[in-house]
């Protein structure tokens, strides 16, 4: 009888610009055997998330993933096997499982997944989980909107941005959305209730904000960076607030990239620029289920899956986050024969 | 009988690079004569701001000042001939006067100076006023310090920069000036109370404040900018807070300078960078008055007037803000025959 086996991929070299297939090597090892204390989850789904490329390549807000070591990761699974009271065999988990088929844990940073009448298990990537919390905290808590503001979300057809915007017109926004593609601009304005879209490909970002903006720019739920955050700088308002999401304009550059060159525009206008991790949130979890779940319930609140099928695909599907090649969340979903 | 003189500096063109003593016009109009509800101001002392320079070349939180005009300057004079039933013949003000020797004003912004026991008029200007106002709400309000906590300062030799650091170490921070001579770094040390300085013309920057930080940086009161906003945000702790309360670095570049290149600490480090305008505290004045006063008093909190004579010297003065010629509190001191 063969020994069963757990698929892997490892991290072998730090990406320097794009991240490359050859960063990654598949490899397999033996599957493990819970001791006491312990449980075995067979990953389900794996989240594909741009702050992926950040722990492969330096340490940042968590210490780079070690050379050789599993690829980490956010993944949901099933516990396989259980030695440990708070982890029942059959019951759903979501942490950082790694991009491999089975994961050891001892139940540190595990969350037990409620069950959502309604709601996919992939609900806790599309609209919970740290997708959701993301929105959530970082449009509500670090921007604080207010009826009658204007907020701009960069990367709006992604995941997080489709989230962000469709909360702001839930708290009465004028929400306009910056994305990479006709057919994404097309989603966001008239599935999502966008007011507005830009398509920074092919139009002049600074005239379209500009037209789109009348009253100026109150908010910014920034996911990009560069070129892009320049543009909505010139034109923030007084106590405009920059919630600073990620900058994915920069991720994969080989030097360090300039930061926006009228930074003092900030001075100016009396803006706040503060970056947040969804991390720290963790403890309010609750508060942002409660709503999430309401809304979309509401029908009010949608998302879209974007699935790739095999966890061999990872290092592939990755690289499309970089390249504006998805729309919605970007998801591994492993096929355990 | 000759017509008595109201001397003045006007702004005759735009600084491109650093201001130029040719950017001003020394002129005279005729001394106006108060109407019904204006009264007459004589000019005592005017205070020299690095946001001047804003002022003269564009549009900012103010109009620029128009081309002809009289410079815009904050003054503290004494009520000449009055026509004002709030401003009796006598009492000290202060507001934006401008670079004259007489100003006409229907009480409009104006502030009547109280008489404070054991303190000059220039105290206004030293210890309370704008400077006192910008060291005490943008420490306090914006960067919020906590005992314990790192506080960096730049431009700490300067009169804002000077009592921020002193209200810093009044509220249990480690503080660290940057400032541009030894004689300024023994000030804010040996005087002052500072923890440490670091001479930014002949010392490593980055090196010192690893070296002075050893528990990295919580908050920074940031008057420079460049280079030295960059190694300070190398620097940061989780949380930490930007004061931006100038930007001199950048104030005489001829082009949009770069944004700190490491600006993506800020999403890491999950830190806030917020701007602040001294004018939004008006409202606020007697809690830092009532403070300020108080600390001065106890021998916590000390000022230095950099005082320059005559009102022809205005447009030399003003230039040795930008190339670190001051210490202290820049102010021209009127010479009326």
């Amino acid at each position: 009888m063969t020994q069963p086996l757990n698929h892997q991929w490892r991290l072998v070299s730090r990406p320097s610009g794009s991240l490359q297939p050859s960063d990654f090597q598949w490899a397999a090892s033996p599957l493990p055997e819970p001791g006491e204390g312990e449980l075995l989850i067979r990953v389900l789904h794996l989240s594909l998330d741009p702050t992926n490329r950040m722990w492969a390549a330096a340490d940042t807000y968590l210490p780079a993933v070690p050379l050789g070591e599993v690829m980490r990761g956010v993944a949901i699974g099933v516990v396989h096997q259980s030695r440990h009271p708070g982890f029942p065999e059959g019951a759903h988990v979501q942490g950082l499982l790694g991009w491999q088929e089975y994961a050891l844990s001892n139940g540190a940073g595990l969350t037990l997944l409620p069950e959502i009448p309604g709601l996919p298990l992939t609900a806790h990537f599309g609209l919970l989980g740290h997708i959701g919390m993301t929105a959530y905290f970082g449009l509500l808590d670090i921007g604080r909107p207010v009826a009658g503001e204007t907020l701009v979300v960069s990367a709006a057809a992604g995941a997080v941005g489709s989230l962000v915007g469709q909360i702001g017109k839930i708290k009465g926004c004028h929400v306009v959305g910056i994305a990479g593609s006709d057919d994404k601009c097309q989603w966001i304005t008239e599935e999502l209730g966008f007011d507005a879209a830009i398509n920074y490909k092919s139009e002049d970002v600074p005239a379209r904000l500009r037209a789109h903006c009348p009253s100026g720019i109150d908010i910014d739920f920034e996911n990009v960076g560069g070129s892009i955050l320049e543009a909505v700088l010139a034109q923030i308002n007084l106590r405009a607030r920059i919630v600073l999401c990620g900058l994915i304009a920069g991720y994969n550059a080989t030097s360090p990239q300039p930061g926006p060159a009228n930074f003092a525009n900030v001075l100016v206008r009396r803006a706040r620029i503060e970056g947040f991790i969804v991390l720290d949130y963790a403890p309010r979890a609750m508060e942002a289920i409660q709503d999430l779940v309401t809304w979309h319930q509401q029908g009010r609140l949608h998302y879209r899956i974007d699935e790739v099928q095999g966890l061999d695909q990872a290092p592939n599907a990755l690289s499309r986050l970089f390249t504006g090649g998805n729309t919605g969340k970007l998801l591994v979903t492993l096929n355990h024969d």
